[in-house]
């Protein structure tokens, strides 16, 4: 043999490439097999169902349970989230056999709820944008999509107050929640950025939890620059492009949008900067053993309501993970509380203490209870 | 038993989930097998590797020839396609082990583009939205992104001609093709869009291509309505915000830009209007079995030079699928032609066709053989 290490190589390269397509071969039929079994889940369903009754095909506290055991048995080399994401599309192009899922968003192509919407439901649904969260809510309503992905908590703009204002005059679910992780951008026009060499901005627009999120950074790579809080991300980006030596800490879709370039990408100092949506339609969820409930709580307003509201959680051992209050917009309900909750409202202590609050407040509804966000 | 039917219907589908659940263990198992085995087709490259000499990990031609094997033997339920968006993700996965991959692309996030990468690369690699096609032709040579993805032929706005001039200046190669559906939707103010019945808007926008691309749905929906061509989808938009009865019909991104609503998506006649991406990068690409060649051509300009430059691929039989003639900005050059054609540079009778061409014209270059895309 003329060239042994090259002849060796091919033939350890064959051999393991031929181990790869007799895997690929198992994957596929494997991953077939799999939707076999879903559609004869919805046979089974559906000879089993009631004249006239609609069949659910989708079960988010199972889709839930999936993904979780699939994370806690993953050996490796690939990483867990990377398999659940997997798992993702598979129970997606599955569910499509049975019943092509339609879900509005909050639009247009491209948004993060897109991501959001397609990040929950895998690629195998057909997305709708709408032009506003009301939008969304009254598509799911009218039977238009199937289930609603909207934003509910944005880390640098809080809470998205449209959307919990929008549950107060709707019958939808709660069925599910997704978080995204978001990234900041140090922007600046491209005057500032010389080849080879940054000119120097004199100060930096943002707004003020953007300009805190990324304090470090500031810190260590802009430590003289002065720091002015705007309204909002996409102002800053504005007056970057308008004001001489001014850059701005914003999104790139504000880049694009006020024609600015990315000087430096991803400058959060918390890589994990989130952005929460939650998934709304009609049918409840049943429990997937690691569940979260939304209420909407509507008191009188005098001193210490919330405190005697909230006593029956803490009696009970119910861990409440968010509160936020909203002034009501109609004459009978004074304040609105939305609380957040650990606990699927058909667990006993969860179900106790809401009946315990239920009997002191002026209104009270459940908005759901849905599994955790699992990826 | 009190609710035989009941029993009989958990029973069942306690039975198929149990399978269910077997099932997804084993494709569990074997995907991260499939990951043990490129990660020793690295070690296997690395090992044999000259020192100083780069090892290359990503093979188009091979993933190409993967996909097609999937398709190919696809024997349902699930579609062939999504099954082979699955083995996509899953090499995507498998890649990122060995080598975590840089994307520059046409930004801003959400774009066309961006989708392309992820339809190409899958998602397990990191996405660098650019400024503009020069941006990501820079960011590639220039070493901070592995490849670059960039549109180059869009079906209502034809050819994008920045695209084909940086490939003059530049020393990257073509590695891929990315083809992309695309939608129209007839926009309308809100003002038009009334409760339940939309007000007649009597004349239409839009570039002419989309005009013809919605022909039939206009001629069966809005029979009597004036159809107007303007330079742009975009400009066609704000025509439809600023005058009165006016509608346009445009992308839903569009339709964000100038604030107007969706009265119905996805009216074009053709379900496969489509926008075709490059991907580029140093790397050349060996024969996938089904591969494509684009050439660039340079040629005085003298009446039939082009018909005698094309007859070499006459004689050897290898099919042209597009020829673009763009003038020259340099002298010495006077037309140039982007020309691509079936076939890989290494098989026979493109090479002896190749340089039979080469020798009549005043310049030549391959921008790259690639394989033509599976999904």
């Amino acid at each position: 043999m003329t060239n042994n290490s090259f002849t060796t190589e091919a033939e350890e390269l064959g051999k393991l490439r031929d181990e790869i397509d007799s895997v690929d071969q198992q994957i596929q039929q494997l991953v077939n097999q799999r939707a076999q079994c879903a559609q004869k889940v919805a046979d089974v369903k559906e000879h089993f169902s009631k004249p006239g009754e609609s069949v659910v095909f989708y079960r988010p506290e199972r889709e839930a349970q999936v993904l979780r055991r699939v994370m806690e048995r993953n050996q490796g080399p690939l990483p867990a989230e990377g398999v659940a994401r997997l798992f993702r599309e598979i129970m997606s192009q599955c569910l499509a056999l049975e019943e092509p899922m339609k879900i509005a968003y909050l639009g247009p192509e491209g948004t993060f709820t897109q991501q959001a919407a397609l990040k929950h439901f895998g690629h195998a649904v057909e997305c709708q944008g709408q032009g506003s969260i009301e939008d969304v809510f009254r598509e799911v309503e009218a039977g238009g999509a199937n289930f609603g992905v909207v934003p509910v908590e944005n880390s640098t703009e809080g809470v998205i107050t449209h959307t919990l204002d929008s549950f107060v005059g709707s019958n939808l679910n709660i069925c599910g929640e997704v978080a995204l992780r978001i990234h900041h951008h140090f922007l600046l026009k491209e005057a500032l950025l010389k080849k080879g060499a940054v000119a120097n901005p004199t100060k930096v627009y943002s707004h003020a939890q953007s300009l805190a999120q990324c304090r470090q950074w500031l810190d260590a790579n802009w430590p003289g620059i002065e720091r002015i809080a705007v309204s909002s991300n996409a102002e800053a980006a504005r007056r970057a492009q308008e004001e001489e030596g001014a850059a701005a800490i914003a999104s790139e879709a504000a880049a694009e949008l006020y024609n600015l370039n990315i000087a430096t990408a991803n400058i959060e100092d918390m890589p994990d900067n989130t952005t929460r949506f939650l998934i709304i339609g009609k049918q409840t969820t049943e429990i997937s053993g690691d569940d979260k409930t939304s209420l909407l709580v509507a008191s009188k307003n005098k001193p210490g309501a919330l405190y005697h509201l909230l006593a029956p959680f803490h009696e009970e051992g119910v861990s409440l993970t968010r509160i936020e209050t909203r002034p009501s917009k109609s004459g009978t309900w004074n304040y609105i509380f939305f609380i957040d909750l650990e606990g699927h409202q058909n667990e006993e202590k969860v179900a106790k203490a809401m009946a315990l609050v239920q009997q002191q407040c002026t209104d009270f509804k459940c908005l759901g209870s849905y599994p955790k966000a699992v990826l």
